[in-house]
């Protein structure tokens, strides 16, 4: 979403605020996939064949550590692994997050801002319907996330801090888009941090969301799977309640318009468009629905 | 050394007990340069051309590091990672370094046990005729050494206790033998744990050394030039009182007999047979002289 912004906008008038819910440390490194993942694809460095991680990666040191019988189940290639080494190592002088962030942008000559939504750790967690705890890496990669979830906490959020700027940028910002990311693991994460979710609810006419699901599936990872567990149905509907009167406007796919109204009847907005950011073209349509909305 | 002894001892005779001052965290990750060449070189994986680190190795995470302004001048290959994330993890989950030395043995297949001197962090430092204070990663690689030293410092080392097994095996070891190592900052760092140098003591005539100094040069490292800065002389004698009432025996090279007589001056037995390792044969000679003194 953010790339397709970027095709319609100048650059220095965007900033993403972005879930650290995913983070994790590991063998002593502080990883941070979504703003990595991010990063990446915003540098034209991601692996566009995985859909994570980056281009022309290899896994020298995995593989060396699998050999070892070490946790090498959260996959780290050679190149991605120095982005952990040098956030890490800033980390322990002292650095917060956001100045990481902002330093690895610049060196990868990113021109959008990122922010992480919080410079505090946050942890996203599963509880399983057979009580099993899962931290958000076990449950997303090491279960690719085929186990069935009964409940979700973002551990350290209720204590939390939006990062410098966050809620200056909400409180300011001409528009306020939610890309079509998973409501319930990607968005609430971000809105649990004290502060964020007032600005937006004051705000609600000036946000957008596009739903995650094109005919009641997503296109990658388990929203529509979650939304079935956590509420009841992979609708546009449960979309639009996860959000609880924080949105103005909901944008669903075309195909899905026959739910236009079912999605206005809980109070807000609903634009039906094409939602599948296949090529350029088509995110540069969406991109502009997004604006105009 | 230990190579050597394993050509003419049972491996399951030999432990090595290794330096850990030279220990550091960097990137968030716990390095032990002394413990992983040793265990390299015993697995045959050691990087014989640049007499560090592993064979075959290839450097994609710190080029990607430099590249990001990271702390790119200690070099860390892609394959020496996998053995620093193992470390690293297994030391956050409670494992004591002592533990995860064997596992990293026993993973390579290295018969030969290794214990580090302690569990203990330990860290040898440098103050430079300058003022300067130098960590010794900072001293050896950044600095290569080449700076005049007035003082060294083994921070931790006096509150540090002896690894599990360590004194019982010094207070029952047939032979003690100390390497060809520097002794102001390889050797020194162990025998400044509470304990083990008054061990050493007690058994002074079950101990012998090997001088690191050919001709008055050390074959690697700063061992001559220290010796001049801190000991007014790079000499066998020098090396002799540097262990200070320790050694019964001290083997000197062939060539440097003319100092034997010196050496004997200052309370030891002196041998002088050919040290330098450079064949297998040498090697196993070397190691006969060593377990005959």
């Amino acid at each position: 979403m953010l790339r397709a912004l970027r095709l319609i906008l100048d650059p220095r008038e965007i900033v993403g605020i972005v879930n650290v819910g995913d983070d994790l440390t590991l063998h002593g490194l502080r990883i941070c996939p979504d703003l990595d993942t991010i990063t990446y694809t915003l540098a034209g460095l991601d692996n566009t064949e995985t859909g994570w991680g980056r281009l022309g990666e290899t896994w020298r040191a995995m593989a060396e550590l699998e050999l070892l019988g070490g946790e090498a189940w959260f996959s780290l290639g050679d190149l991605d692994l120095a982005t952990h080494l040098y956030r890490t190592q800033r980390l322990s002088e002292g650095a917060s997050l956001s100045t990481v962030t902002q330093e690895l942008l610049d060196r990868r000559g990113v021109d959008v801002m990122l922010l992480p939504a919080t410079d505090d750790p946050i942890a996203t967690e599963f509880t399983t319907t057979s009580g099993q705890r899962l931290s958000f890496q076990e449950y997303f990669v090491k279960h690719h996330h085929d186990v069935e979830i009964a409940s979700i906490e973002f551990a350290g959020a209720a204590q939390a801090t939006p990062a410098p700027h966050v809620l200056d940028l909400l409180e300011t910002a001409e528009r306020i888009i939610i890309s079509p990311s998973n409501p319930l693991i990607s968005i609430q994460p971000i809105l649990a941090i004290p502060g964020i979710a007032e600005v937006l609810r004051a705000r609600r006419d000036r946000v957008v969301a596009v739903s995650p699901l094109i005919g009641g599936r997503a296109l990658k990872g388990p929203a529509d799977r979650l939304l079935v567990e956590l509420a009841g149905e992979a609708s546009n509907v449960a979309v639009a309640v996860a959000y609880d009167g924080l949105l103005g406007t909901l944008v669903i796919d075309a195909g899905d318009s026959a739910e236009v109204r079912s999605v206005e009847a809980t109070g807000i907005r609903c634009i039906a468009t094409p939602t599948l950011m296949s090529d350029e073209s088509a995110s540069r349509s969406l991109a502009k629905a997004m604006l105009d909305a």
